[in-house]
């Protein structure tokens, strides 16, 4: 679901809205090692906006219809007060689907791409002033918010191989924190593992006294959309699978324990996206 | 799809709620004759009466879920300002399922059980004042509007057999017209065909001075949710359906055509529920 002044806001370009949501669900499908087929989409907005809306939208759908090959199979369409859009993508696997949240071995802790992007251009969309930033990393971060990637090539790599593999859709932390509870062990991950892009490395270049700040936000901010995933001691990583980082592993105890490169802890006060 | 403040209010119970949006989507699945699997459900809600509304909303669901061997896939849980629901429901047919719109030859027009209770509920629903009713009267139509009953038997009973079949979902006029309009034929209905339930026959009885009014609310006012379908000269109702009327035929012309007892034709404003 994308619903109006939650996801997105009246001035986001309808375009964007319609890869965004094609892709946080195809994130889902990546996570589970599937392939996507396609979709059903229910649109509820203001009859005001609905022609325009309505054009700009298709085009930015059928851009990504094209580009990961998705059917279209229906849906509603109803005039609301606010925009409200909801997408149920479905998708194919051979045999079985990654094992979403759950750990037996004290295993190394995994991603793709790079942490925190989406979660710094949110701060830095809401807030013009809140880091010193280039205008080009800011545009790159905001991006990684607006156009998110989904990995489903890695996702589908992953299977038979990863021991569990969930998308980070509501923060780092907040994801490790629920596996870590259901497998009953404890996350440890290593601050200087964690992959940088080139616009959050300047941000804390230029912002050495909110250094904290910026963790935080990478750690615990929303829709990076990259895949997160556990692999036992023994093995390796395929050498197909590229742009991946341990950034940690399991062990027992309980929660998610950060250490920063000195091994000293790193303690945070938010935790992730909750919506209740 | 069903929004807050368009298609229900704040005051509406939410075990209803959860009864009538299953319903109103196994209604789409009796239209192609299928038989219902299971569905995907995405709710959005203020976090302020999110525990006790969810409670209430389980519960219908889950007496629907079992009424109608129903599966819950999966889903997506949000905040939001107004309550948003919609669920996408599968269903399974073993060879193919009814052509929906579209009619060849001068075929009869049928509906199952009794149309426009629903449009009538919505009306006294709305003001209390609009018509001279018994309580008992009111409180059938509209539960009528809050709890439709998907006509899955017979939507599958027609399977092979009926030219087209579609469920009435904003009003018979509506339905009946763009039918005429895709197969280029003309629908010519008769008043004292259409099936009318005791209650909407004590409307009649007990404001002779609305008779037009209410005739068009029966005509035009969408969520009775019951199936229209098409035979052909030739075919014979089968015995094993039950509640069916038939309320004319489709010729050359265009449009659809309303005629009373006496064949004079009735002309209407109304003209279903768009919502756009």
């Amino acid at each position: 679901m994308m619903i109006e002044d939650k996801h997105f806001n009246k001035s986001t370009d309808p375009n964007l809205l319609a890869k965004k949501l094609v892709r946080i669900n195809l994130s889902d499908i990546a996570a589970m090692g599937a392939v996507p087929e396609g979709f059903f989409l229910n649109i509820a907005l203001p009859k005001s906006k609905a022609q325009l809306w309505l054009k700009n939208f298709t085009a930015g759908l059928k851009s990504d219809m094209k580009k990961f090959k998705l059917k279209l199979y229906g849906g509603d369409l109803s005039s609301s007060d606010k925009i409200f859009l909801s997408l149920t993508i479905l998708g194919k696997t051979n045999s079985y689907c990654h094992n979403k949240n759950y750990t037996k071995s004290n295993s190394g802790i995994f991603v793709t791409g790079c942490i925190g992007d989406a979660g710094l251009g949110y701060e830095l969309m809401s807030n013009d002033l809140i880091f010193n930033c280039s205008t080009k990393s800011k545009k790159k971060l905001i991006q990684k918010l607006l156009l998110p990637e989904p990995r489903l090539s890695a996702g589908k790599k992953l299977l038979n191989y990863a021991e569990f593999c969930t998308d980070i859709s509501d923060g780092l932390l907040e994801e490790l924190s629920f596996i870590a509870y259901q497998s009953n062990k404890q996350a440890n991950i290593f601050l200087d593992k964690i992959p940088l892009s080139c616009a959050s490395k300047e941000l804390f270049m230029k912002n050495k006294r909110k250094v904290n700040d910026i963790w935080e936000i990478i750690l615990s901010g929303g829709e990076d959309y990259e895949l997160l995933f556990c692999l036992s001691k023994k093995q390796k990583l395929d050498k197909n699978l590229k742009g991946i980082s341990k950034i940690g592993y399991f062990s027992s105890g309980k929660g998610v324990r950060i250490f920063d490169s000195k091994g000293k802890e790193f303690k945070t006060r938010k935790f992730g996206f909750s919506h209740f």
